[in-house]
């Protein structure tokens, strides 16, 4: 304790989790820490829940870096949220929020520190987030994630901290935290990776901490899938295109400064990198996954800027336990200068995200199925998309057992649009949309990308919105016709009946 | 002359304009000087349109700042262009996109230097652009824009200077040109609008300068309008959305760096600005037009960045006259650094820009009729939205004599999403999106922006989409249901047919 507390005036203000908790008010606004289920609270709101069991009417907005761990779950069963954002990962909220139950804004991770210092969101009330340490100085050494802690720690009128003993000390130092003017902003000086630019740990009044919880207990681990035959598909298709760029010059063997999304398809296809004979590679992402270390400690990656280390279960024993190994190797900063727009156009960074469905012009709807439930929410991936140098998204070119098709006549949201997407990968190929007219596009896409079951179809609908003309020629009535098939049929394959039956027709 | 073409051993390489067009070569890619009309190639071009009259097969790609003048209608029409970007603004070329004839990319105006040094496009190999200079080293001091004429000069292999007598030699001072690092790139140090960072000419090795056409002739006027009722109602509104901003302390008087895009909408918006209260303003923006000099005039606008000055014919003689007199408030810049996305959220600017369309969700159209007719393509619009502090789009409500109205349930194409979108500005009103969930922005924008003519389709799509569910509920089937009976019967209105007659239902 003498280790973690080291600032001894807050000694007195240790504090259990049922009293922090009932300094959360009705109609309060709480920005907690938490990103991609990695060092968020696992006390506080948990006690919130007990306290409030009796309790109607009482609701607050949440603010967090990105995903909690199953908390969000339990805040929205219980019916405690008003509103939730920037990001969510949890099928109870996700129901909620779709059920309109709770008011979800779905931002750009960079963005939302952005909003709060313009005034264009409300302020945060009361700041709870994760530490390993308080230092002499009474400042904040946060655990596995930064995410939007530091910046909740600036604004809120008192914070409250959940000392975890259960992360590692040995993570104090691994930090960089740095935050930008209000007015009269400077440039942000990192020109690689590695730059570091601020101090290890949140500065903070500590007046402000007005409460102090002691937990005990490791990240929610991350619910990761090993990589499969499609996904191994794609890695490899992801290399091909690499090494292609390669050989025509645009890229050398360290390519640029990598980001990977969240899950476990980028997972997946970041470890294409460990067979391939590419090296000194360099991460500028928001998030590593387990991956990034067996590409650190198989001499891949020489160094991976994140705002969050997320890991399954067996990595989690693996990398924290060593965490000291990696220190030189990896460093945690705040979700806006990790999905800093001024930064990612600096460094030139390669942007990998997953998409839901892709049209065949090359949007990309990141965030809705059928164009209306909320899945997940965009995340960082319009910060880096927009703004990197490459913008590539992967997917596998059908799901659920082949019935929905990822490459569609239009898409149902947009989230990234034809003019920010560079690279289309699939199992099937690669469509390289850089330069190209809408129309090269869609060859580009419905020959390389498209699942064999569906070429036909699109290839008909390409021809009917052909015939109508047009610089991005559409059947607008029938734009979302694969969707509404699945909405009436359970599959966009297209079905005729013949005789009495169901026969599928393209194949 | 020899103010103008002050490197000496230039003068044996003046050449008249047929010479010079003989070396653009059939299948060459060709970068030319123009922006938004303003300081493009008034020579060259013409000669070869005389001299490639007699060849079928003659075509090159064209890469420019922005859009040129006439000249684009008549390569149009010669059917000489093989592919056209980053952007038009011509109603044969429009027309010749549309048909498919030309290969248009439409890109971000930022990203398309950063497209060339990447080798996602072809590189330049021949560069024509406009001068009213060549300095004692060779250096190319450009005219009314700068647009991407360093880069194309830096990039070709062979530069043709058209050196134009009708330009004041008084701009020469005036631009501010600086090229990012290829490699580990350092940050831009712009902190303000006013803050100079290059040098005032292109630097050029003179020995890649193969000719120097002399040229006498004006830039092509833009057909800018004056303000109507609705683009003052929008101005006003505009100004009382800003007047709330500052009563609510999340701006002051003199707001933030004021990006305004091109058009008749944007430069009557602007005016509103002459009879408020605002004061001190200043402009870091792509293009400035004429409202922008009325301001400097009336002491409303210290100081503007552009990488343009777009004028209609009254204003021309007004400016370009006296333009040793606005020296001090106006700094032309290389597009890639007057959109750049750096220095865009670094200012923290206020972007506003026109909208096609806008659906009930805050997703935005600036491209596309019916979701498949080019216009002119996104511009620097998106450059700025994404990373703005404010990204407002203004709109009239409705368009064609209430035929179409702008606010429709899904727009046919996306070229802003709900994640970038802030505020939307019709004569009706102001919907502010910050913060908000989608159902609220769509309650904010149906009930704030949409022509009363509207408001009952809206609703009536909004509540069956409702009933439906989801975070962003739609009837997927009757999304485009505004555009379809548009193309069905010539107007968005709901017509019932009502015994031989046809009468409008909803008024």
């Amino acid at each position: 304790m003498n280790k973690r507390l080291r600032y001894k005036p807050l000694e007195k203000r240790l504090m259990t989790a049922e009293d922090a908790a009932a300094r959360i008010q009705n109609g309060m606004v709480v920005g907690v820490s938490g990103f991609a289920r990695s060092g968020d609270t696992k006390a506080v709101l948990h006690a919130l829940l007990e306290l409030t069991k009796e309790r109607k009417d009482f609701q607050f907005d949440l603010y967090t870096g990105a995903s909690l761990g199953e908390i969000d779950g339990k805040l929205a069963e219980a019916g405690l949220l008003r509103r939730r954002l920037p990001f969510q990962l949890n099928h109870v909220m996700r129901n909620a929020i779709n059920k309109r139950e709770i008011k979800f804004t779905d931002l750009h991770l960079s963005d939302m520190p952005e909003h709060i210092r313009s005034g264009a969101l409300p302020d945060v009330d009361l700041a709870i987030v994760e530490a390993v340490a308080i230092t002499d100085d009474g400042y904040i050494v946060p655990s596995t994630s930064v995410g939007n802690n530091a910046l909740f720690v600036e604004r809120a009128k008192e914070v409250i901290v959940e000392l975890n003993l259960a992360q590692p000390l040995e993570l104090e130092g691994i930090h960089d935290i740095y935050a930008p003017e209000e007015q009269m902003r400077n440039p942000i000086g990192i020109l690689k990776p590695d730059d570091r630019i601020g101090i290890p740990a949140i500065p903070v009044d500590p007046d402000k901490i007005i409460g102090v919880v002691l937990t005990d207990m490791g990240d929610t681990p991350s619910t990761i899938v090993k990589p499969d035959k499609e996904t191994e598909q794609m890695a490899q298709q992801m290399m091909s295109f690499f090494q292609n760029e390669v050989d025509e010059g645009r890229l050398t063997k360290s390519l640029m400064p990598l980001q990977s999304g969240i899950g476990s398809v980028a997972n997946a296809v970041l470890y294409g990198f460990l067979e391939s004979d590419f090296h000194d590679l360099t991460l500028y992402s928001e998030v590593i996954q387990d991956a990034v270390f067996d590409l650190i400690d198989a001499g891949k990656i020489n160094f991976a800027s994140t705002s969050a280390i997320v890991l399954s279960r067996d990595y989690m024993d693996k990398v924290l336990n060593h965490i000291q190994d990696y220190k030189d190797k990896i460093l945690i900063r705040p979700q806006e200068i990790s999905n800093h727009p001024e930064v990612i156009r600096r460094l030139g960074v390669i942007a990998m995200n997953t998409a839901v469905e892709v049209d065949i012009y090359g949007n990309v709807n990141s965030t809705h199925l059928e164009g209306t439930k909320m899945m997940n929410g965009i995340g960082g991936s319009g910060d880096f998309a927009r703004n990197a140098r490459l913008a590539i998204f992967v997917t596998k070119s059908v799901k659920k057992n082949g019935d929905i098709s990822s490459i569609v006549p239009f898409v149902s949201h947009v989230d990234h649009n034809e003019h920010d997407v560079d690279i289309i990968v699939t199992e099937q190929g690669v469509a390289d949309l850089r330069g190209k007219s809408p129309i090269e596009r869609a060859y580009e896409i419905i020959e390389n990308c498209a699942h064999p079951d569906y070429k036909s179809l699109l290839w008909k609908y390409l021809d009917e919105a052909v015939e109508r003309g047009g610089h991005t020629p559409h059947v607008l009535e029938k734009a979302f016709s694969f969707h509404e098939r699945l909405a009436a049929t359970g599959t966009m394959r297209e079905k005729a009946l013949v005789g009495g039956g169901v026969r599928t027709r393209l194949k």
